[in-house]
């Protein structure tokens, strides 16, 4: 579940109290810790409220149960002695289990996050925005796309990889599975950026599960009064209940 | 200037003082504010001291001479509502007058960085690491290198947008002036990174000079002692009239 908490967007009975982003995340992950598997707030959010922010997230951060997996949504990169620091920031000042991971400085720009036992980097390799299109479908003289490239040279870089794959582009999920078969794949785009997620499901899960689908503002705003976090549980459970019916489809569970 | 502050890196004798990354920007920025037309802190180094990390920052920033141009080194980008997020962190929350942003994933991650009058965007293009050449090399069926792609296709995106240039790279540069002549370019890797100034000059600069050339580590760590800040307002001069020499020999001044 993404916690894209815009303070815009919360219902406004929030605004009084003290801090009103961590407020609305604690009512949120009180009513749905027992359905998601990992909670992924997306940093320019609380960034762009400034140390305000980063209190507030440093505070959900905490409120969030030890057994439910974190990722920083932070689409950090740059040269190595720099990412270096953004993995301290996410990874030891803070204690996220993963951060999202831009690739397009190269392999010095990504393996400093594979430097942390037990924590993972996220690459991004297809996402779901239309501007996706722009570069990450050029091809090369052999028609290889440049997510595919990404894909099939980041995996070499390290263990504790996973890959993030818009789920908006439905007709390549196959061919990215046959290409990391092992891999975890983060999905976003399930909800108000319009994938489908039985159409995920079926190309990517694997025997492993191999998936974390993300949904962040369907279920979030899915209401802006009071009954907020109820309808957000709905929501949620809508999701995690189409899921577990893909998985049982499988025989996973 | 890249103000790169690791407070495992500076002069020991700050670290006594009541914000030691915050003292020695200061000291930095009172010997070399004369000598320099951009600061650029490196906004990793920050964000790993977390909210402490946050206000050095802004300190910082509100330290440094409304007339000297600023550039939040971040390599931001992400779906057009989240790089919007990230624009007001750098140029609302804090006032910079610009921002690094990484291309991947293409039109809508870097637009919103751009709906800021005054405020500029500064695209990856051609990266000073070693990791630069895993993807920004990639030939497409033309042979026409990816990061070609990007300067000619981010070019047409709006006004206020500069280029990460990597000085290393010499033997390209000509090649990106060539594409993009009118052009501001932003060059690290000179110093520490090991790019030659003069290389890049003659190369790159313009009739209007288009060229900002950084330096960070080169100057800011040229003494671990009490005479850090002579050290580096004496590297950070050598570097103001080797550019002079330059400027001159192309008659811009």
């Amino acid at each position: 579940m993404g916690l894209d908490t815009d303070i815009r967007k919360i219902p406004t009975h929030l605004l009084n109290t003290e801090d009103p982003v961590f407020e609305f995340n604690k009512q949120i992950i009180d009513a749905t810790k027992d359905l998601c598997v990992a909670y992924k707030p997306n940093i320019a959010f609380y960034e762009s409220m400034g140390v305000k922010g980063w209190k507030s997230l440093q505070k959900t951060l905490d409120y969030i149960p030890k057994d439910i997996f974190t990722i920083a949504d932070a689409k950090r990169g740059d040269i190595g002695n720099t990412s270096s620091m953004y993995a301290r920031a996410f990874f030891e000042e803070m204690d996220f289990d993963s951060v999202t991971v831009a690739p397009y400085m190269g392999s010095d720009s990504v393996k400093p996050f594979l430097d942390f036992e037990g924590k993972w980097a996220i690459v991004l390799v297809l996402t779901s925005n239309s501007g996706g299109l722009d570069f990450q479908m050029t091809e090369d003289k052999n028609g290889k796309q440049l997510y595919k490239k990404v894909l099939s040279t980041v995996q070499n870089w390290g263990e504790n990889i996973m890959f993030v794959i818009g789920a908006t582009r439905a007709e390549m999920l196959r061919e990215v599975r046959s290409l990391a078969p092992e891999s975890f794949l983060l999905v976003p785009g399930v909800g108000a950026q319009g994938g489908s997620l039985e159409e995920v499901a079926e190309n990517e899960l694997n025997e492993h599960c191999g998936l974390l689908v993300n949904s962040s503002r369907g279920i979030i705003y899915a209401s802006s009064d009071e009954r907020f976090a109820d309808e957000a549980r709905r929501k949620a459970m809508e999701l995690q209940q189409q899921m577990e019916l893909q998985m049982v489809k499988k025989g996973l569970i």
